[in-house]
Order: structure tokens, then C-alpha cells, then sequence
């Protein structure tokens, strides 16, 4: 049984603790929100607090709080020597006051406040300075069904940064598809069976080998009357860029 | 039973032969290319003619090749008043040859050559100029399993630009995001579930509302960070381009 101290009240915070309770390996010893209320209707189910002062001892702390709250956060804490880790994917390791023992607890994956999320699809992204906070860290992951990863703080860093091509910025190309399709009059519903395949590839296959299309083949027409039926400006402009890295990529150019 | 002959002998006619000689309702009834070599090896099943004065009798001529190969071939079809489609999403109707009833059987997926295609989950956009022609084609969708949609050329059109969006640039931020771990020293594979649950956002959100991230939050800091972060120009112009986008759709500029 892993005892722990939940600290923030957004999305992650709030992902980590329905996990948690739902694990029979994880004891939430409590759950700090500097606005009490925003916890309050778990008050029932968990001992809930406002007052850095009276937290409980654990063998984790997870700072699952904004970026920048995160060095102010550690430094209030009235203890030392425990383990306190942070949930975030851009933020150092060493971000966490020095007076603790330090480590990172990083979920990959997009949260949503209402939809439900699966942490046994989540990797999680590890890092501590002592090899024992690694072995908790690893039976906190375990005990959610979540893989984990141990990676160092640039490794974390590039995957946070890679996360927003993969998820942020290929969600807006469906963004820009919808608009396309929208203004030919067509549904964009007959294209989610090619975004699933697309994403599908490449379970097996490299990206570099799962590419095809106009770019790649480097049909000039095509691509031409492409951008001649772009009606928007910022259309043409994503589609040239994305075909010039596709010829890049392939040595085409 | 649709009888067919199939003309062609690239990605699409082979992955069309395939269905169309599993299913119970589909009589290939001829295979034509114009190199008799590369089909040579189905004539233990199908007749196969490198031929067009031999082409046989059937309720479908399927042009599967490539787009500016329709026009020509259309034309030098020994017959008339056939029903006569192409495979292709960006050409138009017209392309087909006038002596003929013209129609379009377009498959939106993404073909390669040695991937198993599932046809039951590829949406098949179908145009005709006749409304009994249009019946046909339903009824050859239905045979191979597809789901049929009615759309216009324009509407087609757009289905294809988007669809250069979805898979060909999508899979290219893959392999950007491939370039980004590799050069932080990370495994790729952590991002393959994100992979997976941006595309199955999708299928219950739209677009709009599926977006999170730095750029949408207008979070200027990280931002900042993962511009500096970026080694590649061509990798910034991305990341710069998209955000600006993200944040364009969202009104946040």
C-alpha cells in the first residue's frame, strides 16, 4: 500500500485521484486545494485541506499543480526529506525545493475535465535522483495499470514538446479539414475512418514509412490544384509547409 | 450479382480485386492492364487481357488507374453507353469518356500495397449522372462491405484536399515528432497512445472542442520555451505555423 498527498485540483489532480481511489494499492492519505471548495464535495471520501500546515505524512506527494506553482508549492511545504514530485512534462525536476526529496510522476496524455481516462493507456514518465524513490514511483504507476517510463528531465522535456505535434497540432489539421470540407458542402464524418487508419498505421509501421500522397510522389499537379481550391490564405499556407517537410523528410527537395 | 471488369493494376485495382473476388455478390468478369505481366499471376482465377478489343461484357468498367491515365483510356474503350467509373478523388466525372455512362467509385483510404485493407471500414464516395447507375454503385459498395456516400465532384474534391490533411501531413507531425524524441534521446513509442487517443477523440468531439495545449491556452511561456527547445528552423516554422493557427480558429489572435 503506497500512501499519498494530492496536491491541486485540475484535470491531472483530478484524473490521478479517481485512479487512485479506485486502486486497492493506494492509500490518498488527503487532498490540499488552496481553494477548498473546488475539493469540498470529496470531503466524504477523503480528508480534504486548504492549510499547508496541517498536511499528513505520506510516502508521495504529487504536486499536481500549474507549471509555475510548483517552486513556490514545494517551498511551502512544512517538511523535509520526503519525496514530493510534480505531474508536469515541461518542468525540471530540479524545480522542486532541494530540502525534498525530489522526482517527476509525468502522465502523457490529454486530459479533459469530463472525459474519462484510462490510465492503463497512459505512460508514465518517471524521474527521481535516489534509486528507492524510483522503485515507488514504478508501484504508484503499477498500482493505476500505467506503464512506466524512466526518463530524464531533456528526455521528458522532448516528449512534452513532441506531444504537441501528435496531439495539439494534429488536432487542428482535423480542425482545417473540417473547414475544407465544410466549404465544398461535404460531411466531415466520411473522414473519420481515414484519421482512425492513419493513426492505426503506425502501431506497426515508422512514420517515415507510413507516408503517401501527392507530397511524397512529389505530383506537381496535384498539388497545384490543391492550393488553387484552398480558398483561405492560412490554408495554403499550412499546405505548402507541410508538403515542402514531407519532401525534406523524403529528400524530394 | 454485379458483374465488373477491372482495369488497372496499381494499390487500388489490386485491393479492389481482392474484395470483389471474397465477396458472393461480385463477378469479376475480366482484368485488364496494359502490361499483361503484372497481373499475369491471377489468370488461374480471372480472365486476364492486356487487350481492350477483347474486353468483355459487364455491368461495371472500374478505371482504376491513375488520374491522368482516365481521360485516354475512357476513350479508346471499344464499346458505349457502359457504365464506366474512376477510382479517383480528385478528377472529375467528366474525365470519363461522354460515349459512356459516367460515374465515380472513390475509395477514401490510404492504400499500400502489402497492408491488408478492411473495406468494411472504408467509406466509398459514389457519383453518377444516371439515378439507376447510382443504384449499381451502392449496390457494389454494399457487396465489399463499404458504407456508400452520394457527393457532387466539388464535394468529393474537398473530401480529398481534406483528406491530404488528415493522413499525408497528420503522419507527417508524426514523423516530426519521430525527429524531436530521436533528438532528445526519447522512445517515439511513449507518444503512440497519445497517438491513438487524439484520433479517438474524434470520433465523439469535434475538432474545436478536442483542442488543449500551450497554444490554445495562449500559455506565451511554454510557448517561448519549446520555440528555444526546437534545433531544426524547419521544425520551429512548424510549431509557429500551427500555434498561430490554433490560436486563429480559437480567436485568441
Amino acid at each position: 500500500m503506497i500512501s499519498v498527498v494530492l496536491l491541486g485540483a485540475g484535470n491531472v489532480a483530478t484524473h490521478l485521484y479517481k485512479a487512485f481511489s479506485t486502486s486497492g494499492d493506494v492509500n490518498i492519505k488527503q487532498w490540499y486545494n488552496r481553494h477548498l471548495k473546488t475539493i469540498d464535495h470529496y470531503k466524504n471520501d477523503v480528508s480534504v485541506t486548504d492549510d499547508l500546515s496541517q498536511l499528513m505524512a505520506a510516502d508521495v506527494y504529487i504536486l499536481a499543480v500549474s507549471d509555475d506553482a510548483i517552486e513556490t508549492l514545494s517551498e511551502h511545504l512544512p517538511f523535509e526529506n520526503r519525496l514530493v514530485v510534480h505531474t508536469s512534462g515541461s518542468t525540471s525536476l530540479y524545480a522542486v525545493d532541494k530540502k525534498q526529496k525530489r522526482g517527476v510522476f509525468y502522465p502523457l496524455q490529454t486530459f479533459s475535465k469530463d472525459a474519462a481516462v484510462d490510465f492503463t493507456k497512459i505512460p508514465l514518465c518517471i524521474e527521481t535522483l535516489q534509486k528507492e524513490d524510483l522503485s515507488t514511483l514504478k508501484a504508484l504507476a503499477k498500482a493505476i495499470g500505467s506503464k512506466s517510463h524512466k526518463v530524464n528531465s531533456d528526455q521528458r522535456q522532448g516528449l512534452h514538446l513532441a506531444a504537441v505535434f501528435v496531439n495539439n497540432f494534429t488536432n487542428q489539421l482535423y480542425r482545417l479539414a473540417h473547414e475544407i470540407t465544410e466549404a465544398n458542402g461535404a460531411e466531415f464524418d466520411i473522414l473519420k475512418p481515414l484519421i482512425q487508419e492513419t493513426a492505426k498505421k503506425i502501431e506497426t509501421l515508422s512514420p517515415y514509412m507510413a507516408q503517401t500522397g501527392p507530397a511524397l510522389r512529389d505530383d506537381k499537379k496535384t498539388i497545384k490544384r490543391h492550393l488553387k481550391q484552398l480558398e483561405s490564405e492560412h490554408h495554403k499556407a499550412v499546405y505548402e509547409l507541410l508538403t515542402k517537410s514531407i519532401q525534406k523528410t523524403h529528400g524530394r527537395r
